[in-house]
């Protein structure tokens, strides 16, 4: 009765801190059109919702109109997949519990459904990227801070509250550095990007070597340069790199544990910066890791483009969504 | 075509280190009849299974013969779900990778089904237990060592190869006390029986203070005997408790983390010692949690009777073998 053509397209939204970008994705993920809103100037959720909207309408009419889409699907920080609601964002300019899905199902015409960011890129893995056809895989954003998405039996693991996943606070030093969140010693506290950056200033204090990065001010130090150093053969640099992936590869033989994934997939920038950060972590994964699980999980870095990930991995729960 | 009451009863059988008992058990998770083996008695698997099958054979035959026994679940120390296999279980007499499932449906006629015992026991707690009706919680088995038993969206978490849930080898001190494993500061080198026992010898040492359990052999002290000390007021029995709670209820915290559950299920003897230990693990939930999995999941203990409770756990994977 149906066939996949009739609907071939999804719409992918990405909610950021900063940006909104929306696109739209055939079934073979590719990214056809973006477009993109700052997400900071609207401090009413109406106007943010209408600005996407005009912007997107015009997108969806150059590919055949709503009839051609099978669904929308958004990323967004603090998304619950089971209300399609934003709870208590932070770094976005709505407070409270906003029924984003819904906002936008009505505005559009097309059944969204809603995740984390982190979620969304497991999605998007397991449809488009490195994790194609696994049951069971663990996916590592590492960007301002680390996020993750678990797919247990094929299935995203959302807890019973919507929310679970949340790997990047799992405390990995008792009493550790300070986080965001409140707390002490979250693993994104010294993996994150941030992370990095504060390990650059504190070694750079600790230690009294020469270094490249002490030709930037420490405030300004980001994980960028910290690669950039390495590559240089910065021996400080790379220390930076192999404190980072030791105490990712310890946590992340802890997650295996858990549930016992075929793969750990790595996202972000921190996971391109090669066997710098990539040696560390899977000895450390090797160091730590029980033994019934040794070699057994591979440890792989996402297949999704840079510049399309958000879009692409937020698009594929579009594919998922009821009519 | 079918009614439950075709078939009404399933077998359980939980393989120890020392005994293996197995009984017939109804819809209710009545247990009707039980005997056992000692395990250790049988160096050779194929003596074991028909001197098991010698005794599950007349036991079945009162029930009404094997057309009544829907299924067989077997909980054993390193059991693998996928394979119906035993691999490589220190604690029992037969080396390498062992068939049983298969072993056990030729000699008996009944549809088999394995998996490891903290798995059995969380399958059981849902079926008949404090987790009816729940599709994400936790199971803990707090014995000799530490197990667990992981339910997501109404699954056990099995994990690509069949061994997921080892959450008592989640490191909870980087570099503490040396684990059976051969690793180092495992959950259960302190929140087992045996963790209790631990750390009593070495509060005893490091404090100068009096203690009841000065009166026993330093050797010889198990965790009944610092339960029986706390209850009778001594003070360093009631700081023992106090570090063991506080270890589990931060790694606890951090388990939520991962899987978000409607509730964990604390399971076995420790988990009787009263507000001495469920104190501490809750305050240390409380003080460790991440803000948005507040207040949210439920800790419980066990309902399930414990001279019955493995027979029972294993019973419970009976109901879900296929014909």
């Amino acid at each position: 009765m149906v066939t996949g053509m009739e609907k071939p397209y999804v719409v992918g939204m990405d909610i950021g801190g900063t940006n909104t970008v929306f696109g739209i994705v055939d079934s073979r993920g590719n990214v056809l059109a973006t477009d993109s809103v700052k997400t900071q100037s609207f401090s009413k959720i109406e106007e943010y919702v209408e600005a996407v909207s005009s912007k997107l309408r015009p997108l969806i009419e150059s590919f055949g109109g709503v009839e051609k889409i099978k669904g929308m699907g958004v990323g967004a920080p603090n998304g619950n997949y089971y209300n399609g609601t934003i709870e208590f964002a932070p770094n976005l300019p709505w407070k409270g519990v906003i029924p984003l899905a819904a906002l936008f199902e009505e505005a559009i015409g097309v059944p969204t459904a809603l995740t984390n960011d982190a979620n969304a890129a497991a999605i998007g893995e397991m449809t488009y990227g490195a994790a194609r056809g696994m049951k069971d895989f663990i996916m590592i954003t590492l960007g301002t801070g680390v996020g993750s998405g678990i797919v247990v039996n094929g299935q995203l693991v959302y807890g019973h509250d919507g929310f679970a996943g949340e790997l990047g606070h799992v405390i990995v030093r008792r009493d550790g550095r300070q986080c965001g969140c409140g707390r002490k010693g979250c693993l994104e506290t010294y993996c994150s990007a941030t992370g990095v950056a504060r390990t650059a200033r504190e070694f750079l204090v600790a230690r009294p070597e020469p270094s490249l990065l002490r030709d930037i001010p420490a405030e300004e130090i980001v994980s960028k340069d910290v690669y950039d150093a390495a590559v240089k053969g910065d021996k400080l640099a790379q220390d930076i790199f192999e404190y980072t992936g030791r105490i990712l590869g310890e946590a992340l033989a802890d997650f295996i544990a858990f549930s016992s994934p075929e793969a750990i997939v790595l996202f972000g920038g921190l996971a391109k910066s090669g066997d710098y950060i990539m040696k560390p972590i899977r000895k450390a994964i090797d160091d730590n890791i029980l033994k019934i699980y040794e070699g057994k999980t591979k440890l792989l870095i996402s297949e999704l483009k840079d510049a399309d990930a958000a879009v692409l991995g937020a698009s594929a729960l579009g594919w998922e969504v009821r009519d």
